[in-house]
């Protein structure tokens, strides 16, 4: 009794999902990365059993790291074995030369090959089995690590070709369905050392968030729904005043003084950093940096000049804030 | 020479945030609110170094809470005697009756004593023992419960003729302070009781997570500024479009659904809240009450009606979004 209605109901609130915000459509190529963990092998179960009733064709791939020796190949075969179970096809690539040193950099190795199966296969989707225990786990890192509203808004339901059809989902929704339909999946050992932030807070901190509210993890997906909304009610406003006001050379930004004095300190902030992209520079600038240069030009104490990391350059210089890559 | 540095460090910046944010004048009369614990008594200890060289009025102030019987009454005498010694006015209230009951009934009877030295007093400003440790607490505190862009905003420095010269500060730098001026405070042991999320956050998860990063209360004492300034802007555009878009009348606003559907999805929300705090609602809706809300506007099946907490109702009729509270 229980079984069925545990199963039902996450098959059922994907379903829901994926037709609410339009993830998968009839006759789509779903192709579903699995890595054989608890999240991915879930999400292949589900999309394996949504699959005719939604009327899509799905496929299995896999990316080998090669981080874990002969772990990481019985992963492989652990996945493989699965694709063919279901009668899927099976698509595999492994890094062929040393382990890769970062989760950033395994990331971009592996989103490179999801990338290159989209090339190959043109309007196919690739679905990932991000959930809300993952998005608890990046928001609170970025509180941690220190952020603003960009670090607190949501991944998507859906970025170009990439679906995520478990998102609002918790990891122990995904663990009871895989524990009432009696499906095994791999265990990543390294997902416990603790000595990477993401999972001393997996082990140490969220169980701890969870007995004080046990809906801790739904409301961090709110709150990262919400950010998500606000922020992009924010990047539009600013992108409005940076088409009005800013003036873009070599290397070079321009934007008279007056017009930046009169824009709100929130826009302020966010115009600078769009700026600061034109330019190619995303990181190392701190709201302390900005701060700076708000005040600077504030001051309006005549010609001066700021430096920022990346060889950035804030200059006053007749009534204009010239910013430039040196 | 450490002990003349720290002094100068916190000292010399609390003197700065409160030149920097003209949280003081020369001739301010200023009433600090000291409880006797860390927090106050450092403030204590800064503003009445501080007041010869600014020019201002300082005398102190006390709510005894009874919460804590003999406890509370030593709190008392202690700030008495550290006014005495100061040679600083001292005023004092106690709670007559039966102790209250939580730590939200405390602050609102102590916040009515503030506003009624205030008003014995008009001009003057209370200065308060808020830091960033606190602001820590707090945020994570709505974290953990749930929480939107509004949660997540710092305390101003100054609300009125409240101010909050300690604000960007931590309670470790307040503490160093204390101890390299030989400074004794009172130790209030029901802040200890983890029982509370408060105080449960303050003992096991906060010096969890400053051991991963020591800059972790700058870092979310950033983020609430950084969300202070980036709400402002949208409840300003939120404003607008209510004069704009919104007619009141007793108990009941209305829309026009045509004007809704255009507003950005994060304005959606936004108004949709701000509608309720004119009907005076303020809590007990929440995200998903405000999406399903929208969702039925958008959905554009003529008429229909939808009901929220405190008797408050939604309806669809003629082209119009009506709310009323019954």
């Amino acid at each position: 009794m229980n079984k069925k209605l545990s199963q039902k109901d996450l098959l059922g609130k994907v379903e829901k999902n994926i037709k609410k915000n339009g993830l998968i459509k009839p006759k789509d190529v779903v192709i579903v990365a699995v890595s054989g963990g608890v999240d991915s092998v879930c999400l292949l179960d589900i999309l394996d059993k949504l699959s005719k009733k939604l009327h899509f064709d799905l496929s299995v791939c896999h990316y080998n790291h090669k981080l874990r020796g002969i772990e990481s190949d019985k992963d492989e075969l652990f996945v493989s074995k699965l694709a063919r179970e279901r009668g899927r096809d099976f698509e595999v690539a492994r890094r062929k030369r040393e382990p890769c040193n970062s989760e950033d950099e395994a990331r971009e190795l592996r989103y490179k090959f999801f990338k290159k199966i989209l090339e190959s296969s043109r309007g196919a989707k690739i679905a990932i089995a991000h959930n809300s225990s993952d998005l608890t786990e990046t928001l609170l890192q970025r509180v941690v690590r220190g952020t603003g509203i960009r670090g607190l808004k949501s991944i998507p339901f859906q970025r170009k070709n990439f679906i995520r059809p478990l998102l609002p989902h918790t990891r122990s929704e995904i663990l009871e369905y895989l524990n009432k339909e009696k499906i095994k999946f791999r265990i990543d050992k390294s997902n416990f050392d603790p000595s990477f932030l993401r999972n001393y807070l997996r082990k140490y901190i969220v169980p701890k968030l969870i007995r004080k509210n046990p809906k801790f993890e739904e409301g961090v997906y709110a709150l990262s729904k919400s950010m998500e909304r606000d922020y992009q009610f924010i990047e539009n406003e600013t992108k409005k005043v940076f088409e009005k006001v800013a003036t873009i050379t070599y290397k070079k930004v321009t934007i008279s003084k007056d017009d930046f004095s009169k824009l709100h300190s929130s826009i302020k902030f966010h115009l600078l950093l769009m700026v600061l992209e034109e330019l190619g520079v995303k990181k190392d600038v701190t709201s302390k940096h900005l701060e700076d240069v708000i005040s600077m030009i504030s001051k309006n104490v005549g010609n001066k000049s700021l430096p920022l990391p990346h060889s950035l350059r804030v200059k006053l210089f007749g009534g204009k804030i010239i910013i430039t890559r040196g």
